[in-house]
């Protein structure tokens, strides 16, 4: 065998065909001598960028970690006690290195396979069945991105939902004690979308006029805690329905929401384990109460049954996700907080209900020491009932208190020049509290007194008593569930995971390890600048460098998943019309074959959305686009496209598609999905964009986590600039600098700040050139499978060169109507293979969608290739009448150890078929957990919190 | 079911019972009401201590981890280019992520029991595979503990392999540029066994008289690199064996010791990849030629093949393992150093052949590049041929140069007032080369030139040429091997390991953290003591903690090992007779039931061991006893006595039996393997022991990673405190404080230091209380399984009060007279059931040995409890006849996937009962990659290095 050169460059270990033999013979079945022949053929000449990326040369994975320890160093890590929604907690060691440093849970995709996601969807119930408990509301999704996010999602959905005449085209009401950053999510949301906000303080009833939805928070964000029952009796007299934002902890001993007659809670879970992150990522949540589970936005987890009637998890209502609704959409949310609403599961799952209020308590009454401490000294407290925040008032001398607590280490809330907020979370100590309260000049610190919480708000009912919160109470039980979970599922730790549009490639540990730094991972969003100063020159140096790689003139962060970096981009454009006096640019072109986000998104912005067909080979029909340009010239505000297509194409026109746009007073989106396809080959700011989001968490390494965190920035065009994400928390800290004057997209300024060390450090890793030569490995790699694979399962779309971009379409349809095989039998059927399976049936249904992406190497694209015409051959035996499609192996995949052991087998074909169809299998065999397991029952009947243990004795 | 209540101390997540319905359910079958009853009968009266254990209050863990930081603070990493045995490495992060910091690794116990252990055996063969190729000798061992000790087992293993008649008696001769360390530990060795020991310049040949054998050092600890055929040629015709300590990294380049002639290779692989860990723990290494391998100290891991044919990998030649040869031993060698082996191997795996070469000339050319930019300053060199080393002669100026580098942030080697070493690794930049001149005054760098090696030590042969060296070069690629490979085995993070004296209990992720920072991984064993405060700081206070513990006087944590550990008090022991002129009392007994590492230990410590016979009841024969002591009272030096006994019993008399050998003038020695029986209940130090060794990867916490690292420290009463490890480095380097006067027993005089953050955290989480609360639960556990299993296989051995300790030995002697099912049988049915197997066949052939430990959980008790109840009735059906025990599922247990899917079945029992003897397996099941496997067909064909591709191919 030929021994490969070393590897010098970590872009030799991102990318998984470097050795030559290998990319000739990738080349050899493309039908190309070199890979520059090929991407020239494949990426039309009219796109190309004219020079080589202009960033820094590669670092070592070693360099780059000194860089990010340089950068983390310029970091303070201080007592984080500002509160205002986020509270620092203590992650357990175990929940750290074995989740969020675990690359079989980080690397894991969505649960769309829910056979090989098992793990991940019990993980996911238990979330949910922990916030239903904890608010006591019986349907919970499996998160969201960010409270403001989820209560402008709540607000919406209370729009939707209220079918009361008088009321449901009323304002929306916001207590004056909502987060500041809530409430400017809402009124950024609200302002698009054309409906009135009204911010009120509540405790002193309700404003009068037709009300669509109250929204009110419990603890309110000046620590108040008080009975909103009588508010929220009163509101639903008046037909309006109501949210409660709440914190879950202050929920162990607090009536919650569902039992004070909310219809909807919202909030955070990051004080349940989670670090503060610089701001996120942290999963967000939503409850609902019965009968409003059908309009619950993002993802339910729920329970289902195998084929062989064993309990299967998957997720519930797909038919009424954002993706197929498109433009009726009324959300936009695709990502998740998968892996951080995983963390906070396990969170509860370790300290189970007990060891919840036991902290919970603990906190209440550090809370009520400080209180009583700062009484005794004649200071005068905001609210006397409270949980964990008390606020102070300290006349003219708020800004003297912030400045003493800080030379002491701790980071207080500035409210006002006489008002100071301090948060108490589980890792506060005595000595904290003492520094505290000598900054306030009073002490010492007496013994909590008095502040009890009213009887009125004292919660009763029991909540977290299904056996998952009471089993797993010493670390070894956790680590064995964690381990036992994730051994369920497949993710890329194990496997290719060849998901078209979805770019799995490698999650590098030297990208990840900085995460979970303290000076990275301990900052509070609010703290001072002179405290953050490393984590803005990474995030500076973040969006320099993908402005740079799209083209465009100004990039942010602040988007926290793909859905928010649309809605970001297209409230750019639409404050640019207004800007100009176009209110009537409102129309939003989308092709045919676009994401449903795409459409989701518009309609969030206030956009009317115009369908563009799609021609029979999968471009743009340019004679309906021209139509309907010249239907809608005078309203028109942008089209949006994606490059290369849904279709996995590049386009050659798309020039020209730009020009026409442009031309008609449009402004141009290209949606990033694709971007794998072209950093460092085209970029959209230079072939026509006027604005972009990109997808971190495809192209840029951040690891999927199961179905989130995500990162979407924004980049745009100089002419956008203006109207790129503004700060919702702008007023709320003067320290500050100045954010952009545009809409807030997320709840922090720099959204998902956490995980931005992962994309950075990729780039840094990378280069311009190891950037490059990444994409063109990638259309190596898919040219190499569509070659490979066109002959058993034909390739639906190819570019005018008959090459694919960096993904391709298998087309099953002919197959299926001949055999009645489906697309589905076949992705399931390749998971007795080990592979998770390709996009199914998007953007076309009954094909699949395969995306090997550059870090694959060929030895693993082989053996894909390989079960993939094994498959071709079980389809030819049901074809030959072997067996007919109901008895087949491809129909009754996946197939479990227990189908297989089983004595009574009586299939049509051999048991060594089912589990080792190929040899290398019968060593390092994954089996599924479950069979096929069927989703119109669980949807049937919704089950969406932990089954009783009972359901899996049998 | 009953909520437990809040988990508040890091004890309630170590100790696996905690809930008191639990605790009520083990004290009833047990026939006690309260724990601390049964303890009082368990333990007798005479030995308990008559205070509780004086510790630091039980701390949290992030007030651990917050302690850890700021002892991490205290210490000062530099560039570090002292060399002299330890050199600076990347260790690539994927590796450090997924092998250093994953459970699944470092959990897993020595791979005795090879069917769940296929994966760590495939990398310690990829580690053999690599020696065996670098070292150009075809057989090479599965790592020992430190180059050092490795030299001084080459040197004992020449001893006893020499046959000629006339050099087998003659000294040992030591080139005088080995390693100082390495010096000084063999001259310690040696002094003990009574052989010579010359050190002289062997490049001006070989010293006259009969010589044994000749150790030389390549490169040199001058760095010098020279020819050495001639001299081993010299040596060959003079009947003495060769053994020639290695660089493999420099192997790459210079001809291997194997290629000139060489018997024995030995050396560290600490640079491939494995962190300075101020001096360890690495993977030494030992290669062989043909002929010697059945003389091969340490573990060995061969090929056989399972009983389908399939190939298998195990520890080959156990007959000969030291723990059967017991008095005849001439190795005490048990632990290795696994873990560090397999990060190498990986390291190996991850460059490949040309990845490994290339680093080699890079750091080659860098000191070419120093060399020249040296000598053109005017410096002398010490030697002008070379590999990474640079001698430099400045008369005068040592101190000087040296302290100029540190003031640059570098370490360099002060090896004398006129001279300092310069030694450059693969982490070497232009910046440092650059700052290293400037310390010597010279400079600017230039360009490597001259200093070629000769060519005569060039090497021209190949290395690596298996296919596992040049497949992974992809992080994807070998992410998914590392997982691969852990998924084959059983490890603590999926199941309890029950080994009765190996105390398999939690390592918790708070514990383990630490190491990797790099304020501690990366710090170098020499360096000043000005950088390392934090270091001795921890280690000083572990120390005194641990004498606390055990009630001694004084503990030294230099043994890395168990058996170096026995080796230390021995040679203690030994001092304190010498320095009373008893020189005569060399005369061990030693229990009939005890490790055979004792008599080994004893052997090398020059001691002549006397067995002292075991009664029936399985204590001590009393009568036996005293007529060995009346037999060899004049020469008596000492007893060894493990307590509670290996049998896993609390002996009543132990004080009887020390006051007897005290007063026959000989001392104690209390072997600490079963110490988690005693912590905070009885103090060996108190009860009559003069000195012990501790496990701390039993006791305290240190993971066996899979067969090492092991830390073995020693404590002991103060009059044995003079004779304590001393320091092997105190002559090399003026900087240190002054070590102990005793013989030096590790290489590095904090041995495997850097593991020790592991049981410091363990006892500073647990305090005295929760440290006396997990001894007792480890009581309760093992008399719970003791009282549940009595009836379906007998308990052996119980104490006065019909109590076991921590362990119970299940007697299934009279069930195999009966119906052949032998206690293997059981083992190997286990790993069915999901389990690691128990202790076999120790310390009673024919037995299991249970301990459960206090980390493991009611439930997880119960599993195996239920386990092994469901065996005993499959050995019901041996007996009734239903089948016979060959075609018994014990006899062919375990079952792999291939097996119970094959449509041949033609079994006497269903394929559900071979894979799912209990329902829960159904989902969740473990699969062992291999069936029983046939060791002694491995041991007849000996095969020990990666086999081709085309064996697994079938």
């Amino acid at each position: 065998m030929t021994i490969q050169s070393s590897p010098s460059t970590f872009a030799d270990r991102h990318i998984g065909a470097r050795r030559q033999t290998d990319i000739d013979t990738m080349l050899k079945a493309a039908g190309y001598d070199s890979v520059d022949g090929l991407v020239d053929n494949a990426v039309p000449a009219s796109i190309r960028q004219e020079k080589p990326l202009s960033l820094d040369s590669a670092l070592s994975e070693v360099e780059v970690l000194a860089e990010l320890r340089r950068l983390a160093s310029k970091n303070r890590t201080a007592v984080q006690m500002i509160g205002q929604g986020y509270y620092d907690t203590v992650t357990p060691p175990v929940i750290r290195r074995n989740i969020l440093e675990a690359p079989a849970w980080y690397t894991a995709y969505t649960p769309y396979q829910p056979e090989i996601s098992q793990g991940r969807l019990e993980a996911l119930l238990n979330f949910q069945t922990m916030v239903q408990d904890l608010t006591a509301l019986p349907v919970a999704n499996a998160s969201l991105l960010d409270e403001a996010t989820a209560v402008a999602e709540a607000v919406l959905l209370m729009r939707r939902a209220n079918k009361n005449k008088t009321a449901r085209d009323g304002k929306t009401v916001l207590d004056a004690d909502c987060l500041p950053q809530t409430i400017a999510i809402v009124q950024g949301r609200a302002e698009a979308l054309g409906f009135d906000v009204e911010v009120a303080d509540l405790s002193k009833g309700l404003p009068d006029g037709d009300i669509n939805g109250v929204v009110l928070q419990q603890p309110g964000v000046s620590g108040r805690v008080w009975d909103q029952s009588a508010v929220i009796a009163e509101a639903k007299d008046r037909g309006a329905l109501v949210t409660v934002a709440a914190d879950l902890l202050a929920l162990t001993l607090i009536t919650p929401p569902g039992e004070q007659g909310a219809d909807v809670a919202v909030g955070s879970t990051q004080r349940l384990g989670v670090p503060l992150f610089f701001g996120g990522p942290h999963a967000a949540y939503m409850a609902v109460r019965e009968g409003m589970e059908r309009t619950l936005p993002g993802r339910i987890v729920g329970v289902s049954k195998d084929n062989a009637g064993v309990p299967a998890y998957r997720l519930a209502l797909q038919t009424r996700e954002q993706h197929i609704r498109r433009e009726k959409a009324t959300s936009n949310i695709c990502t998740a907080q998968a892996l951080l609403a995983i963390v906070s599961s396990m969170y509860a799952v370790y300290h189970g209900p007990d060891g919840l209020k036991a902290i919970a308590e603990t906190v209440h009454n550090n809370a009520r020491a400080l209180a009583a401490t700062l009484k005794v000294a004649g200071r005068e407290l905001v609210s006397e009932s409270f949980f964990d925040t008390v606020t102070v008032r300290v006349p003219g001398k708020a800004r003297k208190v912030i400045t003493a607590a800080e030379a002491r280490g701790i980071n207080l809330r500035f409210i006002d020049a006489d008002t100071v907020g301090v948060s108490v979370d589980e890792t506060t100590t005595a000595e904290v509290l003492s520094a505290v309260v000598v900054a306030f000049g009073a002490g010492p610190v007496v013994q909590a007194a008095g502040f009890e919480l009213p009887e009125s708000v004292l919660r009763t009912s029991s909540y977290l008593q299904h056996p998952v919160f009471n089993t797993h109470r010493s670390e070894t039980q956790l680590l064995r569930y964690i381990r036992k979970l994730s051994d369920r599922d497949l993710a890329l730790d194990r496997t290719m995971i060849p998901l078209g549009s979805c770019t799995m490639k490698l999650n590098a540990t030297a990208e990840m390890e900085a995460i979970s730094w303290p000076e990275f991972a301990s900052i509070h969003p609010f703290a001072p600048d002179s405290q953050t100063e490393g984590w803005r020159e990474l995030i500076d140096g973040l969006e320099a460098d993908l402005a740079e790689i799209t083209g465009y003139d100004q990039v942010s962060i602040q988007p926290n998943a793909g859905s928010q970096g649309e809605l970001a981009g297209l409230l750019a454009i639409r404050g640019y019309h207004l800007s100009r006096g176009d209110e009537q640019r409102t129309v939003c072109l989308i092709p045919a074959s676009a994401h449903g986000t795409n459409a989701a998104s518009a309609v969030l912005a206030g956009m009317k959305v115009v369908v563009v067909a799609t021609a029979a080979d999968g471009t743009i029909d340019h004679a309906d686009l021209q139509a309907k340009i010249e239907a809608h010239k005078d309203v028109l505000s942008a089209i949006m496209i994606t490059y290369p297509s849904t279709h996995g194409v590049y386009d050659a026109d798309v020039r020209e598609v730009c020009d026409a746009i442009h031309a008609a007073g449009g402004q141009v989106y290209v949606d990033g999905a694709n971007l794998n396809a072209l950093v460092g080959l085209a970029q959209p700011g230079k072939f026509g964009g006027d604005v972009s989001h990109l997808n971190l968490h495809k192209t840029f390494c951040i690891p999927h986590g199961g179905g989130g965190p995500g990162v979407g920035p924004v980049a745009a065009k100089a002419h956008l600039a203006p109207f790129m994400p503004g700060d919702a928390n702008k007023a709320a800290d003067d320290s500050g600098p100045a954010g952009s004057t545009g809409v807030a997209i997320s709840a922090s300024r720099f959204g998902s700040a956490g995980v931005l060390p992962i994309s950075w450090a990729y780039v840094k890793l990378m280069g311009g050139q190891g950037l490059t030569e990444a994409t063109k490995s990638a259309l190596l790699a898919a040219n190499y499978v569509a070659a490979r694979l066109d002959e058993y399962f034909p390739v639906l779309y190819t570019g005018e060169s008959g090459l694919v971009a960096h993904e391709c379409i298998l087309d099953l349809r002919d197959l299926t109507a001949k055999t009645g095989v489906t697309a589905e039998d076949v992705a399931k059927r390749l998971i007795d293979f080990g592979f998770h399976a390709p996009t199914l049936s998007f953007p076309v249904a009954g094909t699949l969608m395969v995306e090997p992406t550059e870090s694959e190497d060929l030895a693993e694209i082989d053996r894909f290739i390989d079960a993939m015409i094994t498959i071709r051959q079980e389809i030819d035996q049901v074809a030959n009448g072997e067996f007919t499609v109901e008895k087949s192996p491809l129909r009754n995949a996946p197939h479990t150890a227990a189908a297989v052991v089983s004595s009574d087998w009586d299939r049509a074909y051999p048991r060594e078929q089912a589990a080792f169809p190929v040899h290398s299998l019968r060593q390092d065999k994954y089996f599924p957990p479950v069979g096929r397991i069927d989703g119109a029952a669980g949807d049937r009947n919704l089950v969406c919190s932990c089954p009783p243990l009972s359901e899996f004795e049998n």
